[in-house]
């Protein structure tokens, strides 16, 4: 296994949490004036969204910029990442999110009006941690659904060779779109290592209920894995220069 | 006709649902503190117009990604779509509309706060249902517009061959743009099976002005098709790259 | 002159004031419960913006979607336009403006809370017109500097053989660009035909300003053409695919 | 050394304060009704985000577009600019970044409710000049992470060669992303001739703070080239083209 991928992996996993947790936290977890609950999820989607996207530009050369182990379970299932390589990747961005969170952490520790409760760093929740107070059974529906969605187009738009102008856009599009909903939900996971890293510095009901956030992402991973296997034969590996020919074959 | 094709309807114009109007009722139907119009305005937007992005991007190479009878219907009038195949979109479409809403019906259901009244499901309507209270004429006039805007520029930028970046690209952020000035005048339909899902599960007004919802887009989409099939001759089957050849060809 | 480059001007100056002056109206002419100025903003601009955007890919291909008598300008003094076609669009685009403006005025004349004053119809203006009431001089130099930025990037990534995803996404993302500066200046005209639509309609001092906002963005598109013309030599036709020639040239 | 590199420069950097700076000083620098701080991050990471794209494709062809002594200082570790090159940048973007703070200020001087105090022109602090009182440590951190966050973008998706539509987006995007986090922590210069301009206007704090805002963004910098050149080896020149290659390379 090639270091530089799993520098990669942790790398990108941190600036991840560092940029898109850092920003729910401004966003929610400060009491400013005159704030916005729907411009909050704005910055913060925005946040995560652009980030995911310039990464892929940034370090999708080196490792595929997963930074998420939601998405490496996609190409597991799809057969397009060996087990032990996936288990470097989980491991490199599992402590990746912690690294960013860390740093998070101690900037903010010298910030004025931080609350490191509930909303502090970002941290994930159902029930009364939800904005609209979701419960355990709608937080899982939402977030099988909604990493289902962002793996799918992960695994549609990219293959082996492609690494082009349009799969960086549509997957840190991708990562957007499911936070403009997922905000006022659950906070949004989508992605273990995301969760892991606030959790462990947050406590409390982020780290009791962190369990959710680790398994409903990697199953939804896994299902978008066998729906883009069904919807595109050929272990999903499509390249958007291969669109044409997949619409040929399958009309 | 291929089930594939059916199957990335049904599921495509789900999610679409599931995304869009679970942010309109998240932005609107929610009572959330220090909520701003106009930021509810950018987060609906954005879910629709990106959803749309990257549903074009994941389902574009399987079934062209129409998810919307209005574009079914600009492609059957521009004679790029078989009507038998047309029908099965339709149905296809339609029914993946219930499916999303009635997931995002289901979810809402344990939340706190969610109101199953006017706004509730981002349902479409005009007068006490429009936010700036547009009457029936103005409601009818906008749907037509928007709709025109929107499949016009999805005919412009397709062709049978072409699900390149730029298409993409030009179809999501032109359903974002009629979401930007739709949501106050009639929450922005644009899209039949959009509406009927949210219909049938709030009832009341929304079920009684539903009619207007399925017409109105119809109509646009028709125009719009007429309209590039005077601006691009050749049955508006123009392609990115075709571009240069079509402006020589009417200099 | 060919009838269809003249209908895509008109229909697509309609259609940018329809979107752009609507979204302006909405967000800043209503009055809406919790609005915040900023969000208003960031409505406009990108709706401005992308209704840019999706017009260059739906009539780049015929007109090169001026769509904006400043634009024209820009083309005119860099060489790139006669002066008979130039005349021909500017007219269709100020027919188009105003049609573009009838058509809001219709429409919203039927809803709750609509204002005929100041921000009615999104009119630009200096003053007690402006929300920080910039005075004539400041609105001159405002209008002359985002106009220079708009057609200057407009001049230089197009030419007469380009309507590429390149151009297209920076000449949208240039007009959102400008509006999220200048809407709280002036409302933002940097196009004569956007303003003399509305201006017609709101009457007052819209009217009497209406000279400021067709002549500096004038000035600005003709100083964006020289500029463009020292930077890049050989009448500023530089398409995307050409700019690697042109680096090699000026290194 | 090309007097159009360094005009390029000089009118890049001053067209981004002008837009960027302005729009910082518009969101949080006057008393506007109904103000959210989360939407005037919005605003403020839109528009430094796009106008860097817009001049990415605008002056990219001429200079590289660098229009920041960060990116330069970027350039000039990995060996990809000769050293009087790189002062020749630098004189030419602190003086664009004077002139653009300059027209800003003799504009804003005749429109009410301006305070050239704290948030006047958008000068950068920490302590009490930070949203959030982040100390002077914090400060330091959150500045060197952000800018190697964006110099490293910049690196990886740009070459002698490339001035690609793939390498503008990314640019642009990692500009507007690192704002999202950046304002209400420092006002984010990560860029020194965007902070110099301002503070050289609004002295007090501003002026005595600015050396964290020259330094950092520079340290920042060099960080980034240095692990650029770890993970792409070749000195980092990595065009969107050879990231296949470099993918083969690394496997």
């Amino acid at each position: 296994m090639d270091a530089r991928k799993l520098f990669a992996e942790f790398l990108g996993t941190a600036l991840l949490v560092f940029i898109g947790v850092g920003a729910a936290t401004l966003s929610f977890g400060f009491d400013m004036t005159g704030s916005s609950t729907s411009a909050g999820v704005v910055v913060t989607a925005l946040a995560f969204g652009l980030v995911m996207l310039i990464l892929a530009y940034g370090i999708g050369p080196i490792s595929g910029a997963h930074i998420n182990p939601a998405v490496t379970m996609g190409f597991l299932v799809s057969g397009r990442i060996p087990v032990t390589e996936a288990i470097g990747y989980w491991v490199a961005q599992i402590l990746g999110g912690i690294a960013g969170a860390a740093v998070l952490r101690g900037m903010f520790s010298g910030a004025t009006g931080y609350s490191t409760s509930h909303q502090g760093l970002g941290a994930d929740g159902y029930g009364d941690a939800s904005m609209i107070h979701l419960g355990l059974g709608g937080a899982f529906v939402a977030e099988v659904v909604l990493t289902f969605i962002f793996v799918a187009v992960v695994l549609a738009v990219t293959s082996k060779a492609a690494s082009t102008v349009a799969s960086c856009l549509a997957i840190g599009f991708a990562l957007g779109t499911v936070h403009l909903v997922g905000i006022p939900l659950t906070g949004t996971s989508v992605n273990p290592a995301r969760s892991i890293g606030p959790a462990l510095f947050v406590g409390g009901d982020a780290l009791s209920q962190l369990w959710l956030f680790i398994v409903a992402p990697l199953v939804g991973g896994a299902i978008a894995a066998l729906v883009m296997l069904y919807l595109y034969p050929r272990k999903a590996e499509v390249s958007a220069a291969a669109h044409e020919k997949v619409e040929a074959s399958v009309s």
